[in-house]
């Protein structure tokens, strides 16, 4: 008999984010493979007995490709094993969920997905800048700083979508801030205000509050995780509850 | 002693996409004011005693206005009660939680944000529809169809966004279809395939699949709330898991 894979959503790191059935299902777990961004503390709620198998990259450890990942569940699910794939965020945001479940489902093994509090959501509430307010933002935009190297063409025509909407969200941006603001400088007044939130709703949540003028100066200051946000909306934060 | 008012993001509407530290600030509730896309199942949670208070539109009902909801928080509030503010998806996507927010917090109460699964990340997952993948989008927008009448001029420019994103994701589009879709087709394929995921989450969630060119025929068959999805994205569907 064929076991299950739960592509689950961890949220972004505070473990208090996590939904209740996401908690149901690590609980009947029997393997859990998980992510370097998925809080650590939701293995708490697994089974003794279940597997625990950590699957992100860091230094000195063996990295597991997309295509090891995937063999892995598909063989944990093929002993019958009720597997779960923990992810930091949601699953379906820059998170590789679908191309998972595609894989699974394409090799015969049945699949749920579930949603999770993306670090867009986290990084917006926990710095005090929401991503729409009726006067000030009818619109925004999520886009990757880091493009997937397979990539033939830049897809991310960042300064062109700046131009368009309300707020831009960027996400995985940190290396790549300078070519980002650049690019930004382009379309936008050197006096929008931007925010860099690292390690979004985390008690080491660390907010910084620039202008696109002055932006790149934050450069090597910031590590990742972290969510930049772009516009209007920055401005709210001073009005607003927020934990850093 | 003033009390405190918690603004909680509810989810898209399956009681298990919640989250603990929603759960947790719902169980020591005074007084609950629920929106009409809050899901009713939460009210469970709070204490017999508590409060409860529906503020959103209903047919035959006393319609509450955006400043009676803040002023009855804030009456609530200065009773020394322990308010939660309880909202459909996450408060703040297209949920005025931050006007709130500032109104309490310019009135002396204290306040808190909980961030929750917002509509448009649950319509993805249970349509089988992701907002990105690593080859065909990288970026995504998120825009409402329907915009604050109080507002001078339109700040929503469709064309100009769904020109330069990946996937387009429409929220309150119901009702602006017709125009939605005209708008789009000055600057997309009619090819372009569209989702209307409508009840997202929910055992009634119905997911309708057209092309540009052919949307306007669904007018009419859908009603809100309703998440539509613009974008190749749209065929990963056939091979993604989802629930109808």
């Amino acid at each position: 008999m064929t076991g299950k894979v739960y592509i689950v959503g961890g949220g972004p790191g505070d473990p208090e984010l996590i939904t209740l059935k996401a908690i149901k299902i690590i609980k009947e777990a029997d393997v859990i493979l998980y992510d370097r961004l998925a809080p650590r503390e939701l293995l708490e709620y697994a089974p003794k007995e279940c597997e625990r198998i950590y699957v992100g990259k860091e230094r000195g450890r063996h990295t597991y490709t997309q295509e090891e990942i995937n063999r892995l569940m598909l063989e944990k699910a093929k002993q019958g094993k009720k597997v779960v794939r923990l992810k930091g965020g949601d699953p379906y945001i820059f998170g590789r969920g679908e191309e998972e479940c595609i894989y699974l489902m394409e090799n015969g093994v049945e699949c749920e997905v579930v949603p999770g509090i993306s670090s867009i959501l986290a990084a917006s509430v926990y710095s005090g800048i929401p991503l729409t307010n009726r006067w000030i933002s009818s619109s925004f935009a999520v886009v990757t700083g880091q493009e997937a190297e397979e990539k033939d063409r830049k897809r991310v025509r960042i300064a062109d979508i700046a131009a368009n909407v309300d707020t831009l969200v960027i996400l995985m941006g940190t290396k790549m801030l300078p070519s980002i603001v650049d690019e930004l400088r382009k379309v936008l007044d050197g006096d929008t205000p931007l925010a860099i939130v690292i390690n979004a709703s985390k008690p080491n949540q660390r907010t910084i509050i620039t202008r696109l003028a002055d932006a790149e100066k934050q450069y090597g200051d910031i590590e990742p995780p972290a969510v930049i946000i772009v516009g209007e909306v920055v401005k709210l934060r001073d009005k607003l509850w927020h934990i850093d």
